[in-house]
């Protein structure tokens, strides 16, 4: 999600999408046998840039330099907004998914690790949300379904990129 | 390590750094209490370009901008080779760690997470060593005192950036 999420001060804004965002999560998401990466923001010059990207690795050049980057980056579809997403999955005739969000701070009322793994192996969809920025907007964390415990790593520092969380939590929730 | 590692097509070459491999890797290493981030480059063109790109967060306007990515990059030094780590460690009077190679292919007497995660509990120093660009050449993985298995997430796709798997391996050895 590139909006709405937080800026250093804490105010609502649209972030940048990051190219490496898109390749290490679309690879990690591959790995773990997730089925779609949405790219979330509002973004007109965003979008057709993630689409650029994207279609690089997909249809152009780098598709046949590296055919399993364009197996991973083909996960990917850029919406406007989850809703946009809910929509599109149940015109697919894919249901609503359960939302999962994950967020680096301790927040009350969250769900752990292995009560998840254990949830989501019910067959039913499942969303799991990653905010760029400084995080999440509270009032959009509030409305998911789940708010999954943050990544702890034995030390007080949790300042991970959004890149390795998703890699890390993907793989605790999923990883053999 | 930037080098010894494979190209595409097998030959052993010194890859190119990506500045964002030093911020995620550093960050993680904090997340988990590693208390060194080794980047290895023999190229002098190439360790100027860390030092530069580590220095903006540790001394420059960055480390006024956003302390904690200080407390992570300031794990960062560059060496030329794991021989010179060795040496530097032993200078400093740390001795000489146990390494651990880590490798996406499947190979003979690799040793399990779960063994890994047990054995490193023994107060010793080890250092975790991952590879670049097609990964570590062959002789260099086999001159390792541990090889560990390859992440897995419960597909056959196991094409994971370096930065996803640094993340994924340091939860698995040393998360809680």
């Amino acid at each position: 999600m590139h909006y709405p999420v937080l800026n250093k001060n804490g105010e609502i804004i649209a972030s940048a999408v990051t190219n490496l965002d898109l390749h290490d999560i679309a690879r990690a998401a591959k790995t773990y046998g997730i089925r779609k990466f949405f790219v979330v923001t509002p973004l007109k010059e965003q979008k057709e840039l993630v689409k650029k990207l994207v279609s690089h690795w997909t249809d152009g050049t780098g598709s046949r330099y590296n055919p399993k980057r364009r197996e991973a980056l083909e996960l990917i579809r850029v919406k406007d907004s989850l809703n946009e997403i809910m929509d599109h999955l149940n015109n697919a005739g894919e249901g609503c998914p359960k939302t999962i969000v994950t967020c680096a701070r301790q927040n009350n009322g969250n769900i752990s690790f292995r009560k998840l793994r254990n949830k989501i192996k019910d067959g039913r969809p499942y969303i799991l949300i990653f905010g760029t920025g400084w995080g999440l907007s509270d009032n959009f964390i509030a409305e998911a379904d789940y708010l999954l415990e943050p990544v702890m790593g034995g030390s007080h520092y949790n300042h991970l990129s959004v890149r390795s969380a998703a890699a890390i939590i993907m793989d605790r929730l999923l990883g053999n």
